[in-house]
């Protein structure tokens, strides 16, 4: 059976702009993950890890002018975003080789011996040792941030772990092109180049997340090729952990005081969320409950006014955009459901941005509405009209869980006057991350960060973003009356690397 | 039909005691769960939390006489055993409490805005919180430590999760006994009895973790039993969190140089491991690699002697003991398998303690004998004979992943000559805990500790003990640009809790 191709498409078009690899073999796919698991030793050494990290940064940056190109004539995301994603991604590798310069990810406790404890305790030290093998399954649309150079690889490699990574289909060529780029940057560091592996191919995303050397997965993707992953990682004979990212709602509650203060900000603000990279953001507003009336009136107006001065944009390929225009349609055509701003086909290979209006009082209970609770890929939002309270909490009570949610505010609710705090605290159980008076479009890399969920918004605890991503890929260790003269360097009592921990008791920073 | 009765059994004699309870149905399921969940509100104040865990700690103490009694004569582990067991898990309620006091388990990290950052970072706070109920699944062998009033209760507690447990069916008048306690305890701080729930019944266990309401599992059992729970977990349409310690081989390296110092000790030391409660711990060292040749034919001899002068044991349950029987029969019945003391039945109700060896080259490939290398529950271990190094090497690889891994060394190579640290780099792969010249039964219970291991040790990377075992339960969530006004105490600039965090990059301790 002859190799099956793996194209790189122009979604301008949909025409295929070349070839650029073959799907891989299992064999292949075995290959990879043996050379990635051949290259752990060149990362044990932190300094080194470190300095890895930041080369990569400083090759992809020096490659930007190609780099970007690639990426756009694969992505249609174009050269300002894409500009923009590159320059976060090297912020991105830098920052958590500070993190490894630092150490504290590596939760050093230590305890002398104790005989009042009950039982008594021994001469005992922890810290956390690196996994093994990390397969990364590539996003679609972030074709940097969340790809072959992502934060999954980014806080992989920081933890210790090679990486073998399943490309996008959306972006081959520029899969190919960043992996070249990171195996340059490692050769820098006398470092194997197995220590990134890339394969394409369906098939061989399934083998890698099978394969016995790979010992944790990261994934940026849909509920249904996520789920798959997860239930084959949870099948294995030996299950690992699987950290995948994937689908969110990200509901917005506007209060009625926030409404009547500030409808037309607000409605201006949804629409450039909701729009931002033509709606291809899993953080991007997908439900929004407005109050009825006058001043929710009002937001509609501006929303409407804003969505409809919105240029038709280019989806990442032609699937992403059938399945729009299929489900903004499909959603649509539910009873009581309006299209102040109709979403749909643009041109032959384009999408209109647009929203759709349902009573609050329609998504309250089980029912062919709970359609518009699902999320739906592209620049399309639910507005739901609610009358009080009640039909606000009610709705959220029926939400799947979710990257973020956010709340807007009026000045006074802001103040603290009012249910503000109230609202925030009702948001909390819903998701990761809980905005007030912003909108979820744009996820910075913080040690802060939290960008996770409960189910499906993340398949763990666990964030893809931010300094905390490291712990994914780490697994804690202790030793027992183990003489100093054996003890890894950061264990020892004398602490030469400088290391923050927690000794007898104590936190030392 | 008739609900199933709960019999409290006498393993010393195999006659039922008294009907303790019945089975839950998953009627009964459902509102254990729904209780439990009510009562999460009360344990949102942290004070509340860690005057709770003291309580509790103080009327498990006063209730000594009537749980020791009770437990003994449930599982016949004795009184001395018992009495210490119970206070371990008084001590434990009270690390937790502590724990929860200081707050550094919250994980507070907050960022300030930084324009500078590429993409900038807006105003970030990330804390943890509760994932809700925790389903608890008991284990026969610690009817106080890993049952009711055990880790997982406490640190599921800690984290403000309220918890059903599933008990164990051996000792069940005992788990009714510790949770009335417990309720007695939430009682004197307003905390609803829900807050600690209790079922019986294998059924009334796999409804548990089918419950939509429950958000996370802790197990302590078997790997048969623990999988099909953890697969439940993950099967789930919303799959939760499923820490499970399953099941260890707990392998023991002698070296050459160590056999040849202190052979007596080592073989004393093992039979005293080995046979410490009757075989019947998580940690018992299961097989242990010894040099072929005079030094470990005197290590034999020791240990030979040691294990004949153990007197008979009763084990937690018949299905235990008949298993033990069956287990050790079918190992020495293997080719090449001596059995220098024999395992096996002891008196009608007892099992006698024994200890097998093989020439190491039979394990170091798959074959027959791979059935030494899964764990038998009871006071039996599997001395490995090796040659040299390279099949110590051999056998290791071909481990399963483990709770603990034991090293014992010479005087020199403990002061760093020779392959002592390769020795522990060998072994921390292997294992969670990693002891040098020590024994691996007795599990310190200290924030150092790390009670897991690679699968089937644990079905995660968490600990069952120690402080980091709270982690488990709680979840991060991060805010953005949320008013003062509107955030938790935890969370605010002035830090009015005094908690240890992450501001603004800099370690606060």
């Amino acid at each position: 059976m002859a190799a099956a191709p793996v194209w790189s498409v122009d979604p301008r078009t949909g025409k295929q702009r070349e070839q650029v690899a073959v799907e891989a073999t299992a064999q292949e796919v075995d290959a990879a993950v043996r050379a990635a698991h051949e290259a752990r030793g060149a990362l044990v050494d932190r300094t080194v890890r470190a300095a890895f990290l930041r080369t990569a940064a400083d090759e992809l940056q020096a490659a930007k002018g190609g780099l970007v190109e690639t990426a756009d004539a694969e992505t249609a995301l174009g050269p300002v975003r894409l500009t923009g994603e590159l320059a976060r991604t090297c912020y991105q590798l830098r920052a958590f080789a500070d993190i490894v310069d630092e150490g504290a990810f590596l939760d050093v406790v230590i305890n002398h011996p104790d005989d009042t404890a009950t039982p008594p305790i021994p001469d005992l030290r922890r810290y956390k040792v690196s996994l093994g093998v990390v397969a990364v399954y590539s996003a679609s649309n972030f074709p940097f941030a969340f790809s072959v150079a992502g934060g999954d690889t980014a806080s992989a490699l920081a933890a210790g772990c090679p990486v073998v990574v399943k490309s996008h289909p959306d972006h081959p060529a520029l899969s190919e092109y960043v992996a070249k780029v990171l195996r340059r940057a490692a050769a820098r560091h006398d470092i194997p180049e197995g220590v990134v592996g890339l394969v394409h191919g369906f098939e061989a995303g399934v083998e890698l997340i099978k394969h016995p050397l790979v010992a944790a997965a990261g994934f940026t993707g849909s509920v249904r090729g996520g789920r798959a992953l997860f239930d084959a990682a949870a099948a294995r004979p030996v299950p690992i952990p699987f950290h995948g990212e994937l689908g969110s709602l990200n509901p917005v509650v506007v209060t009625e005081a926030a409404a009547a203060e500030r409808a037309e900000a607000i409605g201006a603000g949804l629409a450039g969320s909701m729009t931002l990279g033509v709606g291809q953001f899993c953080v991007k507003p997908g439900l929004v409950l407005a109050p009825a009336g006058a001043a929710g009136d009002a937001l509609l107006k501006s929303l409407t006014d804003a969505v409809s001065d919105t240029d038709a944009g280019v989806l990442l390929d032609h699937r992403m955009r059938d399945n729009f225009v299929a489900g903004v349609a499909e959603r649509a055509g539910l009873p009581d459901v309006d299209s102040p701003v109709t979403p749909g086909a643009g041109g032959e290979h384009t999408v209109s941005a647009g929203f759709l209006a349902v009573p609050a009082s329609r998504l309250a209970a089980e029912g062919e509405h709970d359609l518009l609770l699902e999320e739906c890929f592209g620049p399309v939002t639910v507005v739901a009209r609610y009358e009080d309270e009640t039909e606000v909490k009610a709705v959220l009570s029926r939400l799947p869980g979710n990257l973020t949610a956010t709340v807007q505010l009026s000045e006074e609710e802001a103040a603290g006057q009012g249910r503000g705090a109230e609202i925030l605290a009702e948001l909390t159980p819903l998701a990761g991350r809980v905005l007030v008076n912003g909108w979820p479009t744009g996820v910075a890399v913080a040690p802060a960060q939290h960008h996770g969920g409960p189910y499906p918004a993340t398949t763990s605890t666990s964030t893809s973003v931010g300094g905390t991503a490291i712990e994914r890929w780490m697994r804690p260790v202790a030793y027992q009356n183990a003489p100093s003269a054996l003890l890894p360097a950061e264990l020892r009592d004398e602490n030469p690397l400088g290391l923050p921990r927690r000794f007898n008791g104590r936190l030392e920073r």
